[in-house]
């Protein structure tokens, strides 16, 4: 019921998938030295291992209570998240400028999947904090990021997003919450939003909320959306005309209220406008870019805490025999298929998650493939690392047999906090359009092809045949739905995304048993690691191989039955 | 949040599956005349909808409830349970001698589908009651069938397996409770027994419990169990030396108590020897297999249900255009995917339950061949059921998007009581083994073979390229198994199983689609079928292909890393 960082695992990834040392000779990053990473790596694990992880059980039975507008967290998590503050484990990827480190995003990726590891409900406000932050570093004014960035970048004030509405959830531009100019310049606004994590607690002195409203007039759908600053405390110290009227009882995440936020009840909530009018689309982008690296980072979160219980488990419990003796079912291989099988996912899962990260620090350096590269992996990211989530925490309360399905042993607890991961953010069937839709035409397509080059070089270099029949495979399928009508490309677009994920997490598998056998260190780590490259790359690609007639398969046998036969 | 029960489905499947007609031709099942099965299939339908489908969520949210070691059922429950006696819905394959109707077990599965259903949770009690009636049939005195049987087949009473104690689980060679012989013939029992489920309940008058348990200087291991009658209450009226400790507080299925029991606290239960000493697990496994055959067809009840959520849901739910026009998202292309996919797994798996129940039909008229066969394909109905069971209710609460994840909806329930049925009666691994263990080399591998051979003799008779293909890769693998080392043939059993459950259910679906092609009937249900097939043939067979390095791969890369390894 611990959680054991996998601080080496973590030094490794950051060492040969993301490049950290690469990224120190920039300017920018030059305080990201070796002993800062180790340090941050290790006090990180750290700290989540001895702050966070055990409260993970209180914050599901207990779990965060709504009475009368306020939300009180379970006991002991106000001291959590002030040790939070003060070790500073915020500001890690902050702007320098408003006391923040400037270090690479991929280092706080380390510490938000540590944070989500040990306390998954908890870490949410851990995220979504920095997706403000984003928003308002990239399109606030400079008054506005002075007012409301030190704090937030601390962590002392928290952050929200308010896009979902009851009538538009993965349709943000179905959205009806209003804003009215002011005569001051600021705006009144007005409507009821749903879905809205940490949108009140007792956590922190004031609530940042991130508001999408419509201006009067503004066009219909997603070009007349706009987004605003709505603070639950006004800067004059009064509260804002903001309130939580009820929380969502959920299958999971128990310690994460999910908030229904009424704004304006009592005349008008007051905002200020974040960038340009009705241009609160783009600026909500550069804050979901950022939440759903760190939600695929989320399933690898929850992967590798279930993971380690089940190994844990299956190391103690006995069950039958092996050779004449009692066994410990570790030793049975079915249970060690399992196992295999979790750690190769997670491990693949990562590894795409934090070079995706790196890639995003490239980008900030002003290198624009790697931008576009990132543009393209990030719905791989969310989609693929959510899916290994609720898989491997499957997997892992299979191996816990009967005890898995009694909630105190704990497994359960993961297999439901992970199943929000693949639907929020976007859920991941929006990830797959978005990959078909938009990302795989990226510069006519080049984004994607430069992609699958490397991946078949290496592959072709390692001799991974499997890898590259598969890289052979996604270009030809990626061509195809380039072209293809909208319905079969969409589709098709599942199970595209999963080749495409399976292919370039296989690619960084294959990097990364290459670079075990040259580095050095834990013989242990390193062994483990080729061999989980092993399994990933000779019995998972293949998997991804068998999704090939859902590509090339079309939409029309989809609608060769209507609704009704649907429902005969 | 309705159930409505696919009864042109079942009768669609008991005509062209199961071969009913044929059947009918039996003295023995003579009563199963069109007309008596078309009534069953509708009443049933009816019964488990208008009764037991209102409970569910009552079921999940109060749940049973223990105090002083008594177990109170929610509210409504015991007069649901008191219908269900009267209708005399246990009945129906229940022995004519002792009250039972002595129709196809086919037909009970029916039934037994659509109380599962309605209310997964309660339908354990009405599971398990004729598991301990097929066990007295088979192995009881006749005054032991005279004394138990009556009561067991009507419902009035209930029964119970006592199998699991804490450190036998999966090995319940194990297990440790003692039986010491009395001079009047019966025996003291003494020992504690885990999760058991409807262990004590305020349902019936009695509850018969069948527990394994070791006589005096038993051998060790399997070969020293026996099997014992222990009621709660005695012959003479008095209550027997048991009790029910505790009850489980689990992820799902809060409607079934799953109890901790102790028997003999105050001197020892009394208890009945059933079949010889020693040999208790042959009795056991008659309950068992009937006990499989029935969890397995739990994963087509529970896919059922949560299929016919999200099917509703997405006919309702408005999100985002077609054609520039609102749409609701069953329009939308990924989310017919899902739901097709659903479909076609929902009906794959129902085809294998029933295929097999129908074998087990033949079985019982002497059919040998059709005995082995239904021998061999119980355990891919218990796990490739049960696993249709949990990704199809994980896809219904997908289909949600955050709704699904507000337990109000009851889609998570779904997906939460789906999760026990991969776990018990032997997890899907237990039945994996089984399968190469044991299955594989039933007569030397020609039950195996012949299996196959009728796959690929329809296969190619249908031009089903797809098909045939599996069928060549199973039959070649599973030759290449039963020759493997021991460890090698348990690395591949659950990927094996997979392949062979699909080729086989693949190969259901293909007749079904000729037959619809020739059927008179409902056309929106002739069309849904056929598409059905198509879909399961054309994208989820090829899937199975994809799983064949597993089965190839062996286990030696599975010990290529240590247990330190592992937790590295």
């Amino acid at each position: 019921m611990t959680y054991a960082p996998p601080v080496e695992e973590q030094k490794f990834l950051l060492r040969h998938v993301v490049g950290m040392a690469e990224l120190a000779t920039s300017d920018a990053f030059a305080e990201a030295t070796p002993e800062t990473v180790d340090a941050i790596v290790e006090g990180a694990g750290a700290f989540a291992a001895g702050e966070f992880a055990p409260l993970n059980r209180i914050g599901d039975e207990v779990g965060a209570r709504w009475d009368d507008g306020k939300v009180t967290m379970p006991a002991g998590f106000r001291e959590a998240y002030r040790a939070y503050v003060e070790g500073g484990w915020g500001t890690i990827a902050g702007p320098a400028a408003f006391g923040g480190q400037g270090l690479p995003l991929s280092l706080a990726s380390v510490v938000m999947e540590d944070l989500g590891s040990a306390n998954m409900g908890f870490s949410l406000c851990m995220m979504l904090t920095p997706a403000a932050v984003e928003a308002l570093k990239h399109h606030g004014t400079g008054a506005q990021q002075e007012m409301w960035l030190p704090k937030l970048v601390t962590g002392e004030w928290t952050g929200t997003m308010n896009l979902t509405e009851p009538q538009a959830g993965s349709d943000v531009g179905a959205l009806k919450t209003r804003a009215e100019p002011a005569a001051d310049g600021s705006y009144r606004i007005r409507g009821q939003k749903i879905f809205i994590t940490f949108g009140e607690h007792d956590l922190a002195d004031n609530i940042v909320h991130l508001v999408l409203a419509r201006l009067p007039d503004a066009p219909g759908g997603t070009k007349g959306i706009s987004l605003f600053i709505v603070p639950k405390v006004l800067p004059d110290g009064t509260p804002n005309d903001l309130r939580c009227v009820s929380i969502e009882h959920k299958l999971g995440i128990h310690a994460s209220p999910t908030c229904v936020m009424s704004y304006g009840d009592n005349g008008g909530a007051t905002g200020w406008l974040i960038g340009a009018e009705n241009a609160g689309m783009r600026a909500m982008f550069t804050m979901m870019n950022n939440a759903r690296l760190n939600v695929g980072l989320q399933g690898v979160s929850i992967a590798e805490r279930a993971m380690q219980q089940a190994i844990d488990y299956a190391r103690e419990r006995v069950q039958g025999s092996r050779a004449g003796q009692p066994a410990r079912i570790i030793e049975h291989p079915d249970v060690r298929r399992m196992l295999l099988r979790m750690k190769a996912l997670t491990q693949a899962a990562r590894a795409l998650a934090y070079y995706c990260a790196g890639q995003t620090d490239r980008a900030s350096l002003g290198d624009a493939a790697a931008q576009a590269r990132a543009d393209l992996l990030t719905p791989l990211v969310k989609a693929y690392g959510t899916d290994v989530g609720v898989e491997v925490s499957s997997l892992a309360l299979q191996v816990h047999g009967g005890m898995g399905y009694i909630e105190e042993t704990g497994a359960a607890q993961h297999y439901r906090d992970s199943r929000i991961s693949p639907i929020y953010e976007g859920t991941n069937g929006i990830q797959a359009a978005d990959l078909v839709g938009r990302k795989l035409g990226l510069e006519g397509g080049q984004v994607f092809a430069r992609l699958v080059a490397d991946i078949r070089a290496d592959a072709q270099e390692r001799g991974e045949e499997g890898l590259k029949d598969l890289a052979d495979d996604i270009l030809s399928l990626g061509q195809g739905l380039a072209g293809a009508r909208g319905d079969d490309a969409l589709a098709a677009s599942y199970p595209f995304l999963t080749m495409v994920s399976v292919a370039t997490a296989g690619w960084l598998m294959a990097r990364q048993a290459r670079a075990a056998e040259q580095a050095e260190g834990d013989p242990r780590f390193l062994a483990m690691k080729r061999t989980a490259a092993r399994y990933y790359l000779d019995r998972i690609v293949p998997e991804a191989l068998g999704l090939k007639a859902h590509v090339t398969g079309g939409a029309d046998l989809l609608y060769s039955v209507d609704e009704d036969m649907l429902s005969a």
